[in-house]
């Protein structure tokens, strides 16, 4: 199978709200009239987003997901997205399955694969993700004001205790793994909050490196400090929810340390004014998504945790993810 | 050096053409009125794309040149990219390298980086590159008319022979290097070229992979077949200019298959009505870039190669590139 052959069977498929879809040298794409399109991208390389051997089908659906989470911060409707893939040889099953998991998320938000390359190489993902908003109208990092409310929309820090409990650095029950599993291997991307909080949020973020670093960029964006009350936040996890699991099996620190610095959770992490209370539980409503307040700006610089007393806890010993860090 | 101080320090510039640009979950992006958004996305990945080692500012160059030679090939005005990149670790000189050989080419276009990841992995880079262009004037690959003479910009041929010198497969005088290597490691994309020719040329595409494999795609879009004069196509070299050079030295079927199947040469192939003869020549004077008027199409399918008394020529022997080829 020869890259053309490979592009024709797994990634072409009509364009709906391109203009021009794969097959010439650029694709052509419009946003409705006083509409600002709303631009990210993503790579994902294996070995660091991923493990090896990863299921080729959760893989497509999380490399999309994780970009759709970018347009959701920005409160953007998902449009289309370019994918440039390498790899190692051309495999028609784990192409298959990739094409398969990638589709089926795209479809679920009318999101149109509109252009790309593929090359051989060490398995890399590389999406672009084109979404619009009205002008003016996207949610920025920049808008926290003193007095707003903190939340989180769904769940954090079952991703790093999967990862953990993955690679044996942590043990897990078998029915909490399976959770926790599911978080980090299919990411939900919040597309219908992002939308609804439009209006309503004054600043919002995804949470992909960890929420206190992802807060953090919130904070300085908008000149701000944060007071989050841990008590809240140490029962995020989506293995909390379930029955079958007792908290007691894991130290209360390490569940705080994933909720609050675990990362590559795909959440949103987005402040409000106390008065659009109201219209918070609205939009999560609407979206058929939790959300969770968990803190509040301050006009101070600096994140400060607390317990449900308000005395000072100690940062998570988890250090936000990063890429180059010595 | 982390993540974000590396993206602060090499990556980060005000922009011009978008509302919002990088360190936000997404960039921020609004054609003029009437304009469509012409999107292309390519990866370069070490070994495959580029020799390791590679001079950083030279791969700075090429991997934006590489994406705006598609949006030349649409007609497209450049206005912004994205960039993904995973590299080894964070080398500062490296990184200062590279970032100045891309931001000198961006720059010459006005095309402002708005938005990127980076990743720690094996050498790569994506990029997406955004233009405009007035809805429905783009360029496209469909739409060749039997009659119409078929062009290529520039010259073609020395990428391959540069590559093929560099890597011990062919010897090559050190002043002939030289000139193929510039060819190879810097290439122009033809963005001048491809504004003008809006409304006059009636099909174009990059030459990337190859000039028999890119044509052979407009013929396909466009439903037609063409013939091509060889005896015109292998003086194309660039090093053939060169009056150092002694064509003999090179052996006529070698320099042949160069110009037409040695690819990474990043010109543009275009047809045109006869009618438009005058035309195609003031968009050559206009974007300051040579063409050469190398055949016809026609209507029977397929691509034919005759010499100048116009019999058949045997096809070249290097193959179109293709990764995924067994």
């Amino acid at each position: 199978m020869g890259e053309f052959e490979l592009i024709e069977r797994f990634f072409t498929r009509p364009a709906r709200h391109a203009a021009l879809g794969v097959g010439d040298d650029c694709a052509l794409l419009m946003p409705s009239a006083g509409m600002q399109m709303a631009i990210s991208t993503d790579m994902l390389v294996e070995s660091r987003h991923f493990l090896q051997g990863a299921d080729p089908r959760l893989l497509g659906h999380k490399a999309l997901a994780v970009n759709l989470s970018d347009l959701a911060a920005c409160g953007a409707r998902p449009l289309a997205f370019t994918l440039a893939l390498a790899l190692p040889r051309a495999d028609e099953d784990w192409l298959a399955a990739f094409s398969a998991g990638l589709f089926a998320l795209a479809d679920r938000h009318q999101c149109d694969l509109i252009g790309g390359d593929t090359t051989a190489g060490p398995l890399a993902i590389c999406i672009t993700v084109f979404g619009e908003v009205p002008a003016g109208r996207a949610l920025l990092r920049s808008g926290a004001r003193a007095g707003d409310d903190v939340y989180v929309s769904g769940t954090l820090g079952d991703a790093r205790l999967a990862l953990d409990a993955l690679t044996g650095r942590r043990a897990l029950g078998s029915a909490a793994l399976a959770t926790a599993r599911a978080r980090l291997e299919q990411p939900t991307p919040r597309v219908a909050l992002g939308l609804a909080l439009r209006g309503v949020a004054s600043a919002a973020i995804d949470v992909s490196d960890g929420l206190v670093g992802d807060l953090g960029h919130i904070l300085a964006a908008s000149g701000v400090g944060a007071c989050i009350d841990t008590s809240v936040a140490i029962d995020l996890l989506a293995i909390c929810e379930d029955s079958a699991f007792a908290a007691a099996t894991i130290d209360a620190q390490i569940r705080l340390d994933c909720v609050l610095a675990g990362g590559d959770d795909y959440e949103l992490a987005f402040c409000a004014a106390p008065t659009a209370r109201a219209a918070v539980g609205a939009a999560a409503a609407q979206a058929g998504t939790r959300v969770t307040r968990i803190g509040r700006i301050e006009a101070a610089p600096g994140l400060r945790l607390v317990d449900g007393q308000g005395r000072a806890v100690a940062a998570p010993r988890l250090r936000p993810f990063d890429h180059f860090a010595r």
